[in-house]
C-alpha cells in the first residue's frame, strides 16, 4: 500500500498592512493550510483572500485558532476559562467556515495555535472545550495535534485525529522533543531535515540524539515558510518524499 | 386569515465587563432577536448565552452585523469598501452560526446594524455586498430590512425579505421618517406609539405627521431595551397586539 | 495634630458606548481619583471627560493602568515580561498626563489596576518596572498600595507611597486580609464597615476576625461607586469621618 | 548664511510581531523621526525601543497621531468629531512623551498621520483641533506640515511649523501636487528625486510638469523607507544635499 502524507504550513498570518511569511510560495508545495481566524493574526479581508487560493490550488482548509492577541501573536498564556477556550474557538471556526462555505468548499481541520497549541497538549479541560466545540460544529472536522491531551480529547469524541510530525527537532530516546532551551534542540541543516523527514514518513522512525531509532506516527509535516530559506526547504522536502515514492495528498483525502 | 406578526430587538450588546439593555427582560416578550457579533459588541461570552437564552425560548436567532468599531459602536461611517462588508459580514455571521449550531439551532436572520443599517439602504454597492454574503452562507436567511436598497438586493438574490416596522417615529405623507434634526420626529408616548404599532399591524396603515393614512407594510416590529420604560413599553405593544387578536410568532415559522 | 485622611475610588471606567459606576455621584465624596488610562478600560473622551471634572472639583487625578486587556477588564494574568509592564505603565501614564496638561493640571498619584495591581504586590519585577517608570516620569508622583513589593520598590525609588486602607474586608490576625474564598472575607454591612473605616484612620487599628487588634496604616481610603448602596456607604464613610473630626484632604496636599 | 534641512521618515510602524521598513538603516541617514504612537501602528514595546534608538542617534522625536485604526492603517476617514481628534491626538502625543522622557528626551514635533494627515490641510475644525493639543502640551512643539489649515492653525496657537517637501512627486504651475490618479503624479526615477530635492532646498524652487519653476518653502525633506530602494535613495538625496554644501541637522536645532 503506497504511503500517503500530508503537508501543512501556517498561512494568512498577516493583519491590515502587515504581511508574514511567502504565502504564494508555500500555497504550490502544501496540500494542507491552518488559517489564522482573526484572533492572533488574520482580517476578514486576509481570511478571505487565504481560503481563496485554498479552494483554487485545491489546498485543504483548516482553522488555526487562537488566544485573542494579537500583540502577542497568540504566544501568551491569557489565564482563560475552558469555557472562554470553547467560546473563542466557536467564534474564529464559525468565522473561517463562512469564508470556506462562501468559496464552495468546506473546513478541512482544526489546528490550534501558538499557546492555545501548547496547552491543549497538557491541559485536559482546554483540550476538552476545543474537541466539543469542533466536533458540535461539524463532526468531520480533523483535530491536528501531536500525542497528548487534545488528541485524547479528539478521539473520544469521535473526531479524526491527523498527527503532525515535526523533522526540524531533536528527540529524545522517550520520543519527546528535546527542550528548546538545550543545545541542538532544533535542527537547522536543510539535507538533514529533509532526510529525517522521508525517514520519519517513509519507515516511521525518527533517530534521537543518543543514536536510537524511535518509532513515530506522521500524518501530516509541519512546513514553515517565514524565510527563504525555510521555502526551498519545504520544496526539498515535498521532493524527497516524492523521490521516495510517498504520494502527497491533503489529509482528508485519505485520514481514516 | 390571522395577521402574524414578528418582535424584534437589539440583544447581546455587551462587552467584557459592560452590559447594555435588560436582555433578561425582552427575551420574555420577543420573538426574534438580533445578537451583535463581537464588531460592534458582543464577545464570543456573550455571544454564547445569548444564543443559548433565544434557544432555550424559542426566540428566533438573527446576525447584528456592523462596521468593526467597538469605540463607536458601530454608529461612524469608516469608508469600507463593498468588498470589505463583504468580508466583514461573511466573518460575523459565520461567527454567529458557530454559536447556533452549537446549541442545536440555525442563524434565522440577518439585520445590519447601526451605520451599516443605514448605508445598505442607499448603498447600491454595500447591499449587493451583505445580500450577496448572506445567500452564499445560506439562502434560508431572511434579511431584516426597510424598504431601500437591501431590499432590493436581498430580493434580487432570492432571499426572503422581513420589512421592520417602526411605530416611535413620525411620518411624512410619502411614507418616509421625519428626519431626526425635525422636531417630533420621534413619538415618546406609550399609549400613542402601542395605538400606532396595532393600527400598523393590523390595517396596514400609519397615519402621517399631517393626518394623512399611509400604507405601510411591516413583518416585524423593532422593540427597545435599553431603559426600564422602553421594556415596559414593549410589552405593552405586545399586549396591545395580542388583545388585537394578532397572533405572535417568529418570522421564520411564518413569512414566506 | 490634625488627623488626614484621602478618600479614592476608581474613575472613568467606561469604554465607548457603556459605562460603569456612578462617577458624577463619586466625584461630590472624592479627594483622589484613579482614571483609567484605556488598556482594561476608559478611551481618549471618557479620560479628558473625567481630568475635567476632577480638576473643576479639585479632585486629585491619579493613573490606574493595567494590562491591555479590555475584554477581561484587566483582571487576567497575561504572562507579560516586566519590560513590557514598564513600557505599558509609561504608555498609559503618559497618555493621561497629556490630559491633565491639558486642563492645567499635574498627575498626582499612580494605582496599578485589576490583576496588575495584584502582582505588583508580590512580583519585584513588576514593581521595579512600575516604580521605575514612575519615578522617571515625575519623582514628584506618589504611588498608592498596600504593603508589598510595589511599596518597597517606589520607596527604594525615591517615590512616596500612599497606603490604601481597606476596611470592608475581614482581617486575620497577622494583618493579611482573609482570602476571598473564605467566608466572611468580605464585610457587607455598611454600618460596620463605617466604624471600622473611622477605627482605622482615627486609631491605626482595625480589628480581625478574631477579635484583636491590629495596627494598620492608612492614607486612603479606597471607595467603591459601582452600586447605589456603594456610593451611600461611600458618603457615610465619609460623614463619620468628619464627624469624628478627621481632615479629609487630596493625598498630594498633605502626604510626606 | 548656510542653508540648513531636515530628513525626516515615518518610523516604528510595526505592530506586535510585524514591522514595516527598514527603521535601522533609516536611523543612520535622518535627522528626525516621526514616531507611530499605537493607534494606526507602533504598539508600547517599539515605541520604547524607537525612542531609544533616536535619543541614541540624535534623531528628533516627533509624534506621528492618527485615527485609531490599526486595520485599516490609518488610513480611512472614520468620520470623528473635531473633539475627538483633539482627545486621540492627546492621549497618541502624551504616550510618546512618556518615552521620550524616560530616554531622557523631549518631543521636537507632531505631524499627523495618513488620512489624519490629509484632513487637518483642508478640515479647520480638525487641524484647530490638533494645534491647540499640541499648544496646551509644549508651546515648543514644532508642527510638521504643508501648506493649509493645521499650518495656519498652528501659526495663529504660536507654534514653529516645519513645512515638509516633497520632491517625489509632480507639481502643477500653481504649486499643487498633481493629484495621484493621474499619469505622472509620482517621480520614480532616483537620480531625478535626488536633483530635484537638492534644488528645492538650494534655490527654493521645483518645476511643474510645465517647465515652470514654482518657488517653494520646505524645512524638511519627507523620506521613505519601505522598500530597500528607498533606503538606497534617501542616502543618495543626503549625500547629494551635503554635496550642494547643505547642512543637514534636526529641525528643533535651527528653525526659528
Amino acid at each position: 500500500m503506497t504511503r500517503k502524507i500530508d503537508l501543512v504550513a501556517d498561512l494568512g498570518e498577516g493583519f491590515g498592512p502587515w504581511r508574514m511569511g511567502d504565502d504564494a510560495a508555500l500555497l504550490d508545495i502544501l496540500t494542507s493550510a491552518n488559517i489564522a481566524c482573526g484572533f492572533h493574526a488574520g482580517d476578514p479581508q486576509i481570511m478571505d483572500e487565504t481560503v481563496r487560493a485554498c479552494v483554487q490550488r485545491g489546498v485543504g482548509i483548516g482553522a488555526h485558532p487562537s488566544f485573542p492577541d494579537l500583540q502577542g501573536f497568540g504566544r501568551r498564556d491569557m489565564g482563560l476559562t475552558a469555557d472562554e477556550v470553547r467560546t473563542d474557538a466557536l467564534y474564529q471556526v464559525g468565522a473561517l467556515q463562512a469564508f470556506a462555505a462562501f468559496h464552495g468548499a468546506k473546513i478541512a481541520h482544526l489546528a490550534p495555535h501558538g499557546r492555545l497549541g501548547n496547552l491543549v497538549a497538557v491541559r485536559e479541560d482546554y483540550a476538552d472545550a476545543v474537541a466539543t466545540a469542533a466536533h458540535r460544529l461539524d463532526p468531520e472536522l480533523i483535530v491536528l495535534a501531536q500525542d497528548g491531551k487534545l488528541a485524547e480529547a479528539a478521539h473520544a469524541a469521535g473526531l479524526r485525529v491527523g498527527i503532525v510530525g515535526i523533522a526540524d527537532r531533536a528527540y529524545e530516546d522517550d520520543g519527546t522533543l528535546v527542550r528548546r532551551t538545550e543545545p541542538g534542540a532544533v535542527i537547522h541543516d536543510a539535507e538533514e531535515i529533509r532526510r529525517r523527514t522521508v525517514r520519519m514518513v517513509v519507515d516511521g522512525v525518527i533517530e534521537s540524539r543518543n543514536g536510537a531509532l524511535i518509532p513515530v506516527a506522521c500524518d501530516t509535516v509541519l512546513m514553515h515558510g517565514d524565510t527563504a530559506g525555510a521555502v526551498a526547504l519545504a520544496q526539498q522536502i515535498r521532493d524527497g518524499l516524492e523521490a521516495a515514492g510517498v504520494v502527497i495528498a491533503p489529509l482528508a483525502d485519505w485520514l481514516e
